[in-house]
Formats: C-alpha cells, sequence, structure tokens
C-alpha cells in the first residue's frame, strides 16, 4: 500500500523535468518554480459513497492526474458545499471520513497530492466573500444547476445553493490552479472562476491565474434503472448505482437488475440501447477498454448473461479498493492526520493568496 | 488620554458588580461569568470621516456603552461590509485607520472594549457562509437596504450586497452578543440575527445567543444642505455635513451655509421647519440638552446669529476629539497595534463559537 504515516509537508524534494534536468532540492513543494507545471484542483462533496459514475466520471482521473511529479494537485473534500442542501450532521461527519478512506483506497497517494477538507482552511470563506463583492445576481441567476437544485422556489432556496459557484471559484483562484478537471455541466462554473480571476486581476492588481478547464476525458455513467439519467448518490433507488464498497453480490444483484430492452443481444447504441450500453460503458471503464470494442468479445451472449461477465468485471476492479477501503475506514485517526496534514499545506498557499488579494483590495 | 500602549489581553481583572461583590479575580475577560452581564457588538464601516450624524448617533453611545466594567463590548471596523459597494483600495486601507483614531480620539477605551478591524477575523466570513446555508433569498430580498442600495437594476448588483445581513448576523452571533445598539433602519437586520440564532439553536443544538436591539436613544441629525434626508457620508455636497475633523473654521463655514427659511426666529418645530430644528438638534447634542429646551435660551436671536452660537457648541464639543485624532492619525503603528490587540481578543470567542457551530452542523 502506498499510503504512509509519514506525511511530508516538504515533498518531491529532488524532481525531474520532462526535459530529465534536476531543478530543484529541499523546495517548499508551492514555491517550486517549473515553467511547464500544472497545478490541478478539484473537489467531492462528501455525501454518501461513492459510486462507479464517481469512480469511472472523476476518481480514476485524479489518481491518474496526482503522477506527473512536477504538478501540485490539490483535492479537497469540499463540506462548505454540502452543508448548501440539508444535511444531516453526523452523516456528514462519518461522510467525511469515509470520503477520505475511499478516494485513499482508490489509490489517491497524500504523498504525491494536497488532500484536504475545504473547512479546515478558513480561506476559503473567505475569499469567497471577497470575489462575491465583484459577483452580479445575474451572473448566479443564470447556472444550470442552481435552476435544477433550487426547483421550483428559487425564493425558498438557502443563499449558500445560490452563491454555491462563488464558492467554487474562490476554492480553485485560491491555490492559483492551472488545471480543472471539470465535466461539461461544471464548464460555466469554471467560466465564472476566469472571468473573476481576470477582473480582480484587472482592477486591483491581484495575480490570481485564470484557470484551464481538462475536458472531455470524463466517462458518463448512467442510472442502472434509468439508464436516460446519470448515475447519482441522491437517487432514491440503491439498486440504480452500484457503491465502491459493495459486496460481490451487491454488485451482481444490482446488475441483474439493470434495466434492459427486448433485444437479446449485445449492441453498443447509447442513443437506442441506453440500458445495454451504459453495462457496456461500465465494462469497458472497469477493464480498460473502448466501447465499441467490447460488443464482439461477447457476441452469442444474451443480455443476461453478458450482466454477469460485467459484474464480474466490476467485481475485479473493485474487490481491491473496497479491502483497501474497509482497512482504512478502521483507522479513523490515521484519516483524520491524512486531512490535517493536507490542510496544513493547502492552508500555506490559500494564506499566501488570500493576504495578497486581501491587499490588492484595501483589506490589509 | 486614556489611551496607552500597553493593551492587555486580559483586562478589568478585578471588577465589581453593579451590586457592589468583587466577583472575580485574573480571570479571562471573554470567560468570566456574570449573571447580568451584557456582551455588546457594534460595527461601523471605514468609509470615510465620521460626521455628526455618526457622532452624536452612534460613537457618543459607544463611549457611553464601555463603562460598565462587568460587560464585554466589541466594536468592529466592518471593511468586509464596505467592499460590498465599490472602493478605491488605497482609501479603504487609509479609512481603516482613520477610522481607528476617530473612534479613539472620540473616547474609544482599548482597555474597556475590543476594538477590531472584522477582515483580521476569518470566522466572520466562516460563519457567514454557513449561517447563508439556512437563509432564504426571499429573506434577503424584503430588507429595505438592499431595496434601496441595489436601486433599480436588482440583478446588476453583487452578491456581497445582497447577502451583507448574512454577515452582518455572523458578526452578532460571533460573540454570543446580547444587545446590539441599532437605528430603526437596522431592527430587520438584528431580527435575522435573532432568528438563525434560534433556528440553529433549535435545528443542531448550538448555543447561539439571540440578541436585543437596544434602541430609540440615537439622535437623528440631518443633512445641513437637505434638512429632510439624513446627514450621510455619500452625499456628493460636502456642506451638507460636518466631519470630527473638521476644523472651527470649517464647522462656521457649513453652518452659515445650512439650509433653513424665510422665517429668523429660532423654535423648534421639526415637521414644519426641518432647517432650523436641525441646527437645534445638533446645538442640544453638542452641549447635552435636549432639543425642546434650547429656544428660551436664544430668544430674539435671528436664524444667521444662532447659527454662529451653534457653530461655537460644535467646535467646542470636537475640538479635544480633533486634537487626539490628530495626533492618534501621525501613530500609524500604535494604530494598527490597536486594531491587532483587538483582533487578538475577539479571535478568542469567535473561534470559539465558530468551532462549536462547525461541530454542531457536522464539519468537525
Amino acid at each position: 500500500m502506498i499510503i504512509t504515516k509519514s506525511l511530508r509537508i516538504f515533498f518531491r524534494s529532488n524532481v525531474l523535468t520532462r526535459r530529465g534536468a534536476c531543478v530543484e532540492t529541499f523546495q517548499p513543494w508551492h514555491k517550486r518554480q517549473v515553467s511547464d507545471r500544472k497545478v490541478v484542483f478539484s473537489g467531492i462533496q462528501p455525501t454518501g459513497t461513492p459510486h462507479l459514475g464517481n469512480f469511472f466520471g472523476a476518481i480514476e482521473k485524479w489518481v491518474e492526474l496526482q503522477n506527473d511529479p512536477k504538478d501540485v494537485v490539490y483535492y479537497s473534500i469540499v463540506d462548505l458545499h454540502s452543508i448548501s442542501l440539508p444535511q444531516d450532521p453526523e452523516y456528514l461527519r462519518n461522510c467525511v471520513l469515509s470520503m477520505t478512506a475511499t478516494l485513499l483506497a482508490s489509490g489517491l497517494d497524500p504523498s504525491k497530492c494536497v488532500l484536504f477538507q475545504q473547512s479546515s482552511v478558513p480561506h476559503h470563506a473567505e475569499l469567497s466573500w471577497i470575489l462575491g463583492c465583484k459577483t452580479t445576481l445575474a451572473r448566479l441567476g443564470h447556472f444550470p444547476q442552481w435552476k435544477s437544485k433550487a426547483g421550483k422556489d428559487k425564493q425558498g432556496a438557502c443563499v449558500g445553493l445560490y452563491t454555491y459557484p462563488v464558492l467554487q471559484a474562490a476554492d480553485i483562484l485560491l491555490y492559483k490552479t492551472t488545471h480543472v478537471p471539470v465535466g461539461d455541466d461544471q464548464v460555466p462554473h469554471l467560466e465564472l472562476a476566469q472571468h473573476l480571476a481576470k477582473l480582480f486581476n484587472l482592477s486591483f492588481g491581484t495575480s490570481l491565474v485564470s484557470p484551464e478547464p481538462v475536458l472531455g476525458q470524463f466517462k458518463r455513467i448512467k442510472s442502472l434503472r434509468e439508464p436516460d439519467k446519470k448515475m447519482s448518490k441522491s437517487d432514491s433507488d440503491p439498486k440504480s448505482r452500484i457503491e465502491i464498497t459493495d459486496t460481490k453480490e451487491d454488485i451482481a444483484f444490482k446488475l441483474k437488475k439493470a434495466v434492459t430492452d427486448f433485444t437479446s443481444a449485445v449492441t453498443y447504441d447509447p442513443e437506442n440501447r441506453p440500458g445495454v450500453s451504459n453495462l457496456v460503458d461500465i465494462h469497458a471503464a472497469a477493464t480498460g477498454q473502448r466501447p465499441e470494442d467490447i460488443p464482439d468479445q461477447v457476441t452469442g451472449m444474451t443480455t443476461a448473461e453478458y450482466k454477469m461477465v460485467v459484474a464480474a468485471a466490476v467485481n475485479r476492479r473493485l474487490e481491491t479498493v473496497r479491502d483497501k477501503y474497509l482497512k482504512l475506514i478502521e483507522d479513523k485517526s490515521f484519516l483524520r492526520d491524512v486531512l490535517n496534514t493536507g490542510a496544513t499545506k493547502a492552508k500555506l498557499v490559500a494564506e499566501e493568496t488570500c493576504s495578497d488579494v486581501k491587499r490588492c483590495v484595501g483589506l490589509i
């Protein structure tokens, strides 16, 4: 297992650039000047156990992104965002730790990335207030996620849900993020961060960085029960999703119950056969193949038989993750240590950016 | 001069209750348990030099409120609020120091009150985010100040202006404030703080305190140019207001130019003779009398002659303040020390409340 208890504030002290030259020795990680270094930020809400959609859609990408030793990668468990919808406090507290365990079990390595809990770094809320003083109401009213989450009674929705994108912009800008892995639905949110970075730099002479999206690399896994919708934590039917910690039996049961259609053969045609194609997508993601290449491998198999092939593939992909998770979740004090060390690292950079912004707008 | 450079974190270590009993010795000030102790919070924006309206309307009351040795009194220079309208950074930075100098010159004593800059205490923004997750948009849309400050183009106004009352509630609730000196126009703002305290206590088991207003003791000083409006920092005509640092000559000049009416005698009739009555109000406030008692003292005097009587009275009231201000403003490092010491004291309490709230909502 990669994770060790000896987390270091200073890491990657002796790194090679792509060109192979040794560029630095024993420098604080956030001070390192590497010309083509990426700074990546991404956040995940601690609300329930991640499912295959999260795993193949985001977490696998996170693990991949931490592996370039010259980049700095921040992953935040964004609990301040999650309270913008009602949360049970005890459940939320547990979810932060179980999300940490899940991410570590999936391959995040705290010596390669900065993994932290958003609310431990007060600068997120501070910068959010400052950015909110230059964000118009009109801009926030246009976000598709606000429209869908607030529902019909916009006036009855809470301020946190409405100003969510401003906090998200603060999350990103605090770390001088250059790259943000986002799904298509998050592009308008990233555009707000870009807009605010440019506006503040122009108006106040701050040195915020306008982030770029890392787009189009996210697999969209659909609900097993309604394959025209995304797989979702908030779906009331637990059979609609496979969670990372599901047992072999859970996985087989849920896939057996997956909605398909009346054609028995396995083909890949997302538009006309969304149910079967979703199974192919899951199979492809679990085995690292292209979905188009799958049907030829299972010619002559019925959908029912194929479901068990997919179940076996998913189980193979998840079993190590599940085993690691079950060990990690027993050691809560280790999980808290990981988050605290991450927060200490994050604060170093957040404090610097926040102070710079405060100085530039006249608060310091 | 009361102000000394030896500011103490622990003060009033040996205090008497109203009943005369010595209740404590060398206890941290914010831990003191006195049954009828008031905790007072009030904020002032660092935007321009305070004028007579601020001085007689709020600052004199602040000085009075700090004098009960069993109370704990917080006065904050609320710079996070002031950036909800456009600010020049250099001007804002200077205004924070000049406001500090003004308040000290007016009689605030950092050994009797906690005087601090809001943005130095990150818990204000943190608690504001959390409270905003339980405040509906509908509630904010009803605030009269939002309606007037945002003007006609509500959608073009910024988020900070809209969510201003939530930050104000955080300001108040962070210190377990029991009493807030407010003008009538601020009552709805205080009601939001009361509502949020009760809601959080009920929903999450926090121990926030629902604050009471200290009402009806504030003199309303009107503009010298348009006596149907309040005297205001933002009025474009500087002759509309007398600032605390105005010279004797400025005061006389502005009062000479004050709008009155065509009747020469001095009477007190705010409804029908707002201009002259405003002069009587200023005179009364400067000399500590009731306005109704003034006209008899100046019988036979023309309004023009009376203006010079008022000018002399105002100058007498302000000259010590002005002299102290001019000395204090020269010593910027002392002013910063006062604010930093205040922030250190404020943080002790703010940290405790904020952590309690975070624990109760599940963030810790």
